[in-house]
């Protein structure tokens, strides 16, 4: 029977990582014997399993193991992390490790090193030169490229759940609407403070519903405030940011009387239709036409906003970026050391955000509907905290906390 | 072919009730001819029309008569009410007419004279020697009632759109979470302020999760400045609303830190045992063991407040009514007279309030689930405006804006 | 600082019993030291842990104790359960124990005895003279009633994971909609063919959509081919399936056709009025005037029924019971000795099976809203597997899965 | 005071184009005197209606115009329509007309001429040589094209209701969870049937949940009996469609059993590794790889199959477009001539594609979430029919209503 020997330490019982390790031994077919085992005897101290798996098949065990690892198991008799290079442009071995968000190592030459710029489901590349390791998605790999496969001289950082819980419970889980809200927002307001007294960068994902709520003017207030470094967001919440600063509306209702003052779509299709007759957003401001809204606190502040656009898309406005490729490029490139991130009213921008960002980022996902709230935990985000609960008053509320 | 001639008049044609009368008519298999048509040539003018109505059987002409006179269509050779007298308790006639929410006359002595208590769902019982004319709910008619029954002499008000859009947009149709919630929320708060200034009631129609979510407080304080006249809820409101108020918990979290102190269901438990040992609310009162929260407004301030049981109720908490007869029997008092009816994160006893009010109330019905907005419109109460939108926030705002 | 001394047993770690009471001392503020741990070094051997918890006060102690407990830990030090006689009907004594829905024993003279019909949130009775433990509501205990209070003598059965995961994979969890539901809804389907191989109970929590939808038809399906011992409903669903007998409609919609046929809710008012008329739902089968339906099938049958109104009720129907705490009762009775519930597309009364079902109970909750599945759990009745899809089209697959 | 004479005729009160004009014209602001009106004095008749129409400012009678023309409203004295020549690539002219999703006809030389190739939200352009007008996105536009603009010589025809409604009843609304969705689903079987008969094309938008629930083999099922002529979809759906073939998951979930057999993510990293490696799927069809599921069924059929990119895809795959001007242009071509379009499980994708189709072509929107299902006619997209219901059941009952 194919069998490797496994270790695990730290708070493996209270992080649940032990039971889990032993869930997925068992669900997948394999078998365990715990060959040491030393139980910390109070909270502050840690434990540490040793334990030999056996499964089926090679198959299976490769399967295990790769699974465990995302809890953090080591294999005992492991060696340097294996690679082997690319041969296709775009193309990975077909061993390739494929990553986690969580925090990750790689042994080379005997020593642990960091995998730089780690988010979930891109290979990793070493250079062996520096003696570094970086994450790459599948599509940009090069001829050449050294990619880590298999299970060795790999070490995952498990997601320990926070020991002093009761800072942020709901970080922990998610805020169903029936909970006290108005307490998890100003538990995030003093974050995004202890952020910013630090200069730390805070991320916020918007949706266009932010806009046609009336919620815009928050948002505004907290980037003038100096709370919003990055803003990732599509055509719709900048066509409809810029139709309520040159309009007074969005998708044709009036945001200060409620009223719907157009037939619907005709005010967003002039406001893109101005900004492309001036040429870009940049002219939009200089030429004085653009004087309110998001996007004009942040052009004016040269906060970095990346619009990726979709295949829904009208227009679209100028800075939409039109290639999905390059668009997740520059993406990547602005989550670099995000330290929370802010989604609100996005499912689509939010999922995509989510991606990218390493599990070490304090991330708050804000929706009216459960759904997109579970969503981004599910396809794997589960640092993801969230918020059932309406985008345009929880802006208000956290714009007045943080005033 | 069985025929009929009926009458449309008012605002018939920018109320909808005519194509929607057309609509009926070909929908149920019948035709009709329009004998006269006068169209009102101005937005102030009403038009009058005067239909020969088709069908090729009585049972479906009779359906379409029934149909048509909730929009107000009355026959032209139409008698006086035609009764006919209950013969055993509960059980109504055959033919019995059914009513909706609107506005109802029936003609006595060929004078139309208004049906008192109007709700859906129920008989219209005529006193000839007062010549008044009652709603009925099936279970309460008694032997000799004279009920009204077949489509003569019957004259429903049907549901105008209202003039003035402007004023309160959104109390024709409803708000989704996509709109701005806050000039909605402003809104009635400007009109509970006009009920109030004429001594109007308003009633306040509450589900646990005002509780839960930490609201209660917002509720206790509107009652203290006097917007809350009535209150309707269940078991549950009433348990957790005493849980926090001596516990300072709701199913067990704590509503100042938002933390799980206990288990979950113990505390609401003993809060029920502890009122239920001392006997009574009213002794909970007395004896200074309850200081704060909902019921303790209301009952220093001697606000009505029905409490109807339910089959998945603990306890229950002493007030609470259990048998449902005479739970709606009391909700049924208590409605007389509410101009505006407020229904917030409850959906059973949302429901059922719905269908003991007239058309004419004000009915707003707040919850984050937009299923339960519109399930109250589908069951009739089709003057119900919704706001998708969070109950605790809503709250929030509305005391904010009162204060 | 008190303390005191508690065991675990049995499989404590796969089980995730041990973290998560690790998790509730620390989250509630205490502290715990590892007397003596053994762990079981394959998945088949059960674990020991004796730990030693400390809290800053009695009160925290308590609590600690009183959560744990639900995971099965017991006291070392343990005595027999302590118990207090009622002094007032209707009222517990005030360290009453509260249930959980998990089989539990108490100890009486130092013999560990089984809890007899053990559901949630209620008392424990004990009746030294033949030594034996019952469950009572608060509401129904009698002065005299000997009560058990604290937490000696009392073990309660931890709810284990199942081993043989691959059987019935989603019983241990939901299944949203987008996974496979045809495989969940054919494991079902084999499992009630076990549980009536062995002549089991099945119980079927119905709301009214199944009749809106016309899946009543599947239903007295599965009532003729044997695989329903209980329903639990409200007047809803007795009244539209006896319309749907006698008009063909459900809330004025043509079962067969799908178009509405009347203006809504006229249909059910007569179909209540005629089985008024008579007296009886047996009458109406006496008479024939009833000859198909969910009603009909269990009546010939003699199938307990039981109809739990609710205040949003017309009529009601006769067979419906108004008084909450008799419906309980009858509830109560019913359920004794179910192996499987399945509810459909029902809230109020599947959470209030939910309140009386032991644990060991397979229970599936199936509704197209996932608040609706997720509530349950919520509510207590973890064991309860979801499946987020379609009432109809579950009842249409279900009963070809059975044939 | 600024005013217009319009004329209105067809059903105008019957399928409610009248009503809702004199909405519009008080809801804006303005006023209106009947100068004629001719009413159908039965069923098959049509009316006429000579309005004028007055508004305080030009700016408002402007607006007014602009929503009456949705309606089918035409200027009494109107010319031939107006145009101004395009002066930046992708720029429109200032006064622009914007169109609806409806049948539209411009005047050219005193001749009304068909607007080719209508979607909503794009502008007409003019070939006065040949006497033809198109649609054009913004982003299309060239220097030089004329452009209609203004509201002369436009003519709508509005959408009216079926005449003929037991036929496809919920075509004209949406089919809530609580009705009896069989019979919508064999409705619409009928219809792909009758447009199968005469060669008409049927458009299947799929999300990635078809995949997920096992149901692609229902689609494959549909493919294979030529119910499908064009397929519109993202990198999800054809990721998974696959992962599946390849390895028969879905998101690491084994479509068989049910079981999780993967971590997650790394079989559909792995598929699209594969078919990376080879360069296309034509290659993976050519060399056997490929053998089964949707791709392979359309591949192997030529059947167009037009996968847009997003920004969250991995990969991507082969064959998805990634610049979204350029999926836009390929689905554009491919819309043409479809009659009937199926949209199941999908948000993004939909909602791109309603923005594409005129209101002729019979659409149905299928989802568990009814959120998405209003969405899409929230858009614009009024002509699509909602079905709220399970995918995967739904296909299930459809392709077993087509064999």
């Amino acid at each position: 029977m194919p069998s490797e020997v496994i270790e695990l330490s730290g708070h493996i019982i209270d992080s649940w990582t032990l039971p889990r390790a032993w869930d997925i031994i068992m669900d997948r077919g394999g078998n365990f014997v715990v060959e040491e085992m030393r139980v910390g005897v109070s909270k502050t101290e840690t434990s540490y399993a040793r334990l030999k798996i056996e499964a089926p098949s090679d198959e299976i065990l490769e399967r295990i193991l790769s699974e465990l690892q995302q809890f953090g198991a080591v294999l005992v008799h492991g060696n340097d992390a294996q690679t082997v290079a690319v041969e296709q442009n775009g193309v990975l071995p077909p061993k390739f490790y494929s990553t986690t968000n969580l925090p990750t190592q790689v042994r080379l030459n005997g020593q642990w090193v960091e995998v730089e710029g780690i988010e979930m489901d891109v290979a990793v590349i070493i250079d062996q030169a520096s003696a570094r390791a970086y994450c790459r998605p599948m599509h940009e790999v090069q001829v050449g490229d050294q990619v880590v496969v298999g299970h060795d001289g790999i070490r995952v950082h498990p997601f320990e759940r926070a020991r002093d819980r009761e800072a942020f419970a709901f970080m922990q889980s998610s805020v169903s609407s029936e909970k006290v809200k108005v307490l998890a927002i100003h538990e995030i307001a003093r974050q995004m403070q202890d952020i910013r007294a630090r200069n730390g960068k805070i991320l916020f994902v918007l949706g266009p519903a932010v806009i046609h709520t009336g919620a815009g003017r928050y948002v505004a207030d907290l980037i003038r405030r100096g709370y919003v470094q990055v803003i990732f967001g599509g055509n719709a919440i900048v066509t409809h940011d810029i139709e309520s600063a040159l309009f007074g509306t969005s998708l044709g209702v009036d945001l200060r009387s409620g009223e719907q003052v157009e037939g619907g779509h005709r005010n967003h299709l002039r406001a893109i239709n101005a900004i492309r007759a001036l040429g870009s957003l940049e002219k939009a401001l200089e030429t004085g036409l653009l004087r309110e809204g998001i996007t004009y606190e942040v052009m004016k502040r040269n906060i970095p906003m990346v619009l990726a656009g979709s295949i829904r898309d009208d227009g679209p406005m100028p800075s939409v970026i039109n290639d999905m490729q390059e668009a997740q490029k520059k993406m990547r490139k602005e989550v670099q050391g995000v330290e929370m991130a802010i989604m609100v009213a996005s499912m689509l921008h939010a999922i995509a955000t989510g991606n990218l960002l390493p599990s070490t980022v304090r991330t708050v996902v804000v929706d009216i509907n459960p759904a997109v709230v579970t969503k981004l935990a599910d396809r794997g985000s589960f640092q993801a905290a969230g918020l059932v609960t309406d985008a345009e008053l929880f802006l208000r509320e956290l714009a007045e906390a943080l005033s």
